[in-house]
Order: structure tokens, then sequence, then C-alpha cells
């Protein structure tokens, strides 16, 4: 039953509340054992029971929630580094489809890759990914479409569960676009998803959500909408990449489906706002994206003041969002999406759980919730996201136990 | 005499040559001695010379100058967190500094440090600088405002210098805004800088710039000339902060006194960049910057296409820079400025050094120079800055010793 003490500041973020109630505990202390969350408050009132039990000293560092990556597109062949350069230079996304780039190239790319290779791939990004403080991720498929590519990313996803370094939660997005061999005949390829993917995906039990990439150049809403019930059926939860480039009713179906959450929304309307606001679906919000692409984020205000709750994620991609850093996501959502840094820890940590249906023991730090948590080397939650750095996060622990710690060996930060 | 083979492309980066100019050489090796570059090619041309000698592996990473951040505010007292929570929720400057925040409370807490302190802290900073192969850095005064200060932050720069880890190229920057002691009598404040701060900095020897801050906020092209036309009577070379948030003739400045480098430069007219593109003064961008203060970045394309050239720096200060990430900022420059990773590597070395006056030795791998170089784990300049990672420098040398060096025990990146 360990003790951490010394903590300036010890974020809760408690499931429910507003965005900015990160339940902010100066001077905290926190108690766990079997991989759970026994006790958190201020240190002075720390029940004299635990006082004899091993303690760990935070050296007046702040704790948070193990981060969670609600949005990533974990699995795929190659990288796309040239097309980054063609798009600093103004190319446009035809002129990059049409020299080989874009998302069918790393649909080839993923094909061709061993399963072997994607699996260690994967498992040295997480290798990683973990030093942030990032205890959980969400991670699609859709680089592989066909039947055989998909099933393997899912069982890759699988097999880095067992690894056990970090939590993936999968999610099947064979509708991220029309694979080439089906260019002709879009609605063959969507009998393939219902008739043919699904039924084998429901069978080895290896996705917990459907999701479709709702937009003029992949799928209409009225496709997505025949998708995500045939994936409904099978018992998996909806989720919906929505209003990216243009207001394509994406939010609309989001609510009216029920998803767990909407993504993306750069483009949202009022309406798919108060839509939204209605139904409890999560807005996952992509900075890293509109950064990449040089597009106007979403509007996080509107949806923050219309009671929407906001996640932050990476949406980490080969393609529109090649970085796995959350913290520096976190960091552009202060910035370009206005939030102010409670609002976007909470959108990384308990919405986040939200957005991915694992907020009841996950993305919290209050008593009964799995001892997923970081200790990020700041004061506060303020001087965290305002200074970035390449790394602030010196131990990293997953139901209880250490998968990255400096904090002992480390000097804190020169905070003065 | 070291050699360093494997490189999977080495980027000499030649002092001269246009902005896209950074000497790709695939398959390359390296040799120095003595501190200098004594051959860099194509590693099958490498003369049979040196093959006797100590051998690295870079293993099939990528290899840069060492990175020169040609504009940074290095040593303050403090930071100022609460500020940016404060603009990420759409606070203005004028309420921030009614709060307390703003330049000022940087002053204040500077003057309120103790040298030692202050030295403690810049080296601490350093230390995780360097790791980015990062081996030379501007950095400039203008926290501390009066003598005393003023002169103290030179004397932690001199002292850093002394310490030796990376090189510091001081700048005076008093004309960083008007004191608060002087706050009704400027002329007497700029009187201060000419008659009193400024022969003590010439006696102690401690500064190689000079800089002024030409803002409606804070100094006009009059007052910034007189004061630059005095440093440069006393040895300095000039500097300007120029056209940040408004077109203040700042350029114009630049170019008529013959500074080494306008720096900003968000909203430099046309005329501005002809009259830069006549006399070769540096153009020094920050992204960091304009993405801190959600401003549209300065106009990096047709600053290029004039030829004039454009170094990348970070801008690190407490304010609105609050980040000393210099790739970071490298990458902000492929998106928020249009420019290829190419172009941003070249304004990072070779112009960066150009920006500072160390051009003749620093910022190049050609024969000659100083052996400042770091070891990137990506295969080529695309890939580093298109997939932004906490750091992807694994070896960072200064006069051809390792100042941080992992690239034997890290596993190479899985770039497949």
């Amino acid at each position: 039953m360990p003790v951490l003490k010394n903590i300036s500041a010890l974020y809760t973020c408690p499931p429910d509340g507003g965005q900015h109630d990160v339940g902010e505990i100066r001077n905290a202390a926190m108690v766990w054992a079997d991989g759970q969350i026994i006790w958190s408050g201020p240190e002075p009132d720390l029940p004299k029971i635990y006082k004899g039990y091993l303690t760990y000293d935070a050296r007046g560092r702040m704790v948070i929630p193990g981060l969670i990556d609600c949005h990533t597109h974990l699995a795929f062949g190659g990288w796309r580094a040239d097309e980054f350069e063609m798009r600093s230079l103004g190319r446009s996304y035809l002129d990059i489809a049409k020299a080989g780039g874009g998302i069918l190239s790393s649909v080839d790319a993923t094909r061709q890759a061993a399963p072997e290779k994607l699996l260690e791939k994967c498992r040295v990004l997480i290798s990683h990914i973990v030093k942030l403080g990032v205890t959980t991720i969400e991670a699609k498929t859709g680089y592989g479409l066909d039947l055989d590519t998909e099933l393997s990313v899912l069982r890759v996803y699988r097999q880095l569960n067992n690894i056990g370094l970090i939590e993936i939660i999968p999610t099947y997005l064979g509708a991220h676009t029309i694979p080439p061999e089906y260019s002709k005949d879009r609605r063959k390829y969507m009998r393939t998803i219902i008739n043919t993917v699904l039924p084998m995906v429901n069978i080895e039990g290896s996705a917990r959500f459907i999701d479709v990439f709702v937009e003029d150049s992949a799928f209409t809403a009225d496709e997505a909408r025949r998708i995500l019930m045939a994936g409904m059926e099978f018992g998996l939860r909806a989720k919906v990449h929505a209003d990216q480039l243009s207001a394509c009713g994406g939010a609309e179906l989001a609510a009216e489906v029920g998803a767990v959450s909407a993504d993306h929304l750069e483009r949202v309307t009022d309406q798919g706002i108060q839509r939204l606001s209605k139904t409890g679906v999560v807005a996952v919000s992509l900075p890293l994206a509109s950064f990449y692409l040089k597009q106007p984020p979403l509007p996080a205000r509107k949806l923050i003041d219309s009671k929407v709750p906001v996640a932050v994620a990476t949406d980490f991609n080969p393609g529109s969002a090649p970085s796995w850093h959350l913290p520096l996501a976190m960091t552009m959502a202060c910035t370009m999406q206005s939030m102010s840094p409670a609002e976007v820890l909470k959108g990384a940590t308990a919405y986040a759980a939200r957005a991915i249906s694992v907020d009841d023991t996950l993305g919290s730090l209050q008593p009964g919730m799995q001892a997923d948590f970081a200790i990020i080397d700041a004061p506060d939650v303020n001087h965290w996201l305002y200074h970035f750095r390449p790394n602030a996060c010196v131990a990293t622990y997953k139901k209880g136990r250490a998968l990255h710690d400096v904090s002992e060996t480390e000097a804190v930060y020169p905070w003065y």
C-alpha cells in the first residue's frame, strides 16, 4: 500500500463536474493498493493508518491521472515524410495524391507490412509514448481495409494489450476510405464491411468501437449510418469522424445514433453543436491535425458553453497528424482552441476516458479508480502546459506499477 | 582524428548558396580533429588515410551542424504561467498588465533574483537545451534594464561560457521596454542607456550585439536609431526587434544601420522586405511567438523569394514564447511559415550563424569549420521535422567532443 507525498498539486479529475473541474488539491498525498486508488486528499488530512507504509516523495511536483489518447491510428506501414515537404511548399492534396501519396499510399504500405513488423513498430512507439505519462490509447484500424489486414491489425492491438505496457482500446475503422479495388463500386465495399469483415471482427471479439469517416471524399452520412448501425448490432459502440473538412452532418449523425464521441468537428455547425449537447456525445478535438493541415480548429468555446464535453487527443497517423505527442496537442488546445490548461487536462483524462467508455475505472484519481497516474515536473497545470518542453513527465504508473520512473534521479526543474 | 561513418544523410549546410541549399550527402562519412571538421563527403569517397582511425557508427542516422538558437531571452527571474491561462481564455494584454503581469513583472522578478540563482537556473536550462542538438545560443539582456541587473545578466552569460557546455553570444537589450522608474521620462532612460550602461558594457566587454525593440509600445524608429548608433560606436553590431505587432519601420531601420539581423517581422511591409533584400540583413523568424500569441507568422516565402536569408529561432522568454524547443519551432516554421524542412534546417544552422556573425566558424560542416554537430535519429530532414517527437537528437558534439551521446545505447527508431 504505497503512499505518495509532497505533491505540489494533485488533479483528481472527477468524471463529473464541468470542463474546468479538475479537482485540484494543493499540497496533496495519495495512497494506492492492488492497482487502485485508496485515498487522495490534502497531505495534512492523510489518515494516520497510512503513516507506516512505504512512502514516496513527489519532491513538490504535480500528479495527474494517466493521460488517455482517445483517438489514434497507431498501426500503419511506412511514413509519409515527403508529403509533409510538399504541403509545406503549398502543394494541394490532389497534387500529393497524384504523386502517389495520401491515405492510399499508407493502405498499400500497411498491406505489404508483415504483422510481426507492425507489432514491433507499435511496441517501440508505445515504449516512447508511455514516457509522456500516457497510460491508455484508443487505436483504430483503417489502413488495411481488406479483411485480412484489418483483422491482422486488430490482432496486433490485442497482442500489444497482452504485452501489457499500455492499455489499447481497439476501434474498427474499415470505413476510413474506399479502397482502390472498390473504387468503381462503393456499395460493394460497404457490403463487404457489413457482411464479411464485421462478422469476423465480432467472432474474434477484437474491437470495441466502430468508426466511420463522414466526409465528401469518404462516406456520406447515409452510408455511415448503415455501417454504424450494422456495427452496433454486433455490440460495438459508435464513433464518428465528423465535420473535419466540411459540414457533412457528421455531428448530427453522431447524436442520432447515440455515438460515444464525435471527433474532429473543425467545421461543425451551430445546429450540430446543439444536437451534440442534447445527447451527451463527447467532442474529441484534434489540434495536431488542425496544426499540420493549417486548418482552423474546432469551436471549443462554443462547445464548452453548450455543455458538450471536449476531449483532447493526438489523431496520430502518418499523414495529417504525424505526432503522438499528447502534451504538445494539449498546449496547442490552449493556444489554438482557447481552452484553459485545466479544461485541457480534463479533456485528456476524464473526458478522454468517457470518449472511449472507460470512465468507470480510468481518467480520474478518486478512490476506487485504477491507479494509473503520472508525475509531472511542474508545480501546477498552468506551468506545465505553458512552458512546452520535450517531456515534463518524470514517472508513469499503470495499475499502481511504474512503467517509467526517473523522479528520484532527475533534478527538479528550476521553477524560480 | 575520429571518423563517423554510416550516416544516412549528412547536411553540411554551406554558408553560401540559397535557402534550400543544405549540402545533402546521402550515405556519408565525416572526419574531425582538434575540434575542426577535416573531411566530409560520400562514404565510398572517404580517403584511405582515415581508415585506421577511431571509427564511430551513426547507425544509419542523419547528421546536421549543431543547431544555433539565434534569438533567446535566456536569463529571467520567475515564470508567467498564469498569464498563459488568461491569454488562453481570451484576456487581453492590457487586462494581463493590469493584473500585474506582462514584461514588467519579469523585470521585477529578475531584479530581485540573486545572480547565483540566475546562473544556476540558466545552467540547468542549458543542460536540457543541449540534448536537442543545440550547440550555440544568442542570449539577450532586457529583464534588468537598470545598470546593475543588466551587467549582472551579462556576467551570468560570461560565466556560462566559462562553464563551456554551450556557446553563448550575448546581446545587450536595454531598450526592451521603458522601466517603471522612467515611465514619465523616456528621454532620461535613453540617456541612461547611452551614457551610463553602454560605457560600462563596453568596459566589461560583455556584449557583442545591441538590440532594440521597435514598437508602438516600446521604442520609435528614431529612438532606436539613436540607441543603435551609440552601441555601434562602442563596437557592438546592431540587431532589431522589428515589425512584430505593427509595421513601425523596424525592417527599414535595420537595413539603414546595417544591422546583422531584423527579428520577428510578422508585420513587415513589402517595402521593408525590399530594403532588407538590398542589404544582406538576416530575417530571424520566431514561429513560437506567433504560435503562443495567436498572431500570423512573418511572410517567409516573400522574404525567401526576395533573397532575404530567413533564420529560425525560438525567441525563448517567459511571456510570449515560453519554450526553448528549437526543433518544435522548426516544425512550426514548416507548417505555419510554408518553408520546406531543408529551408528550415538552413535557417537554424548556417543562416542562424550569420544572424549572430559567427558564420566564419559555425553553422556548417564543411572542412575547416568547428566540429559542432548533432546526430538525429531520422533518415533525412523531411522525416525529422515531419514526425514531431519529444527529442529525436541522440548525440550532440561541441568542438568535436560529446556533450550528450546515447546514439549507441538507444535503439534506432522504427522508420519502416
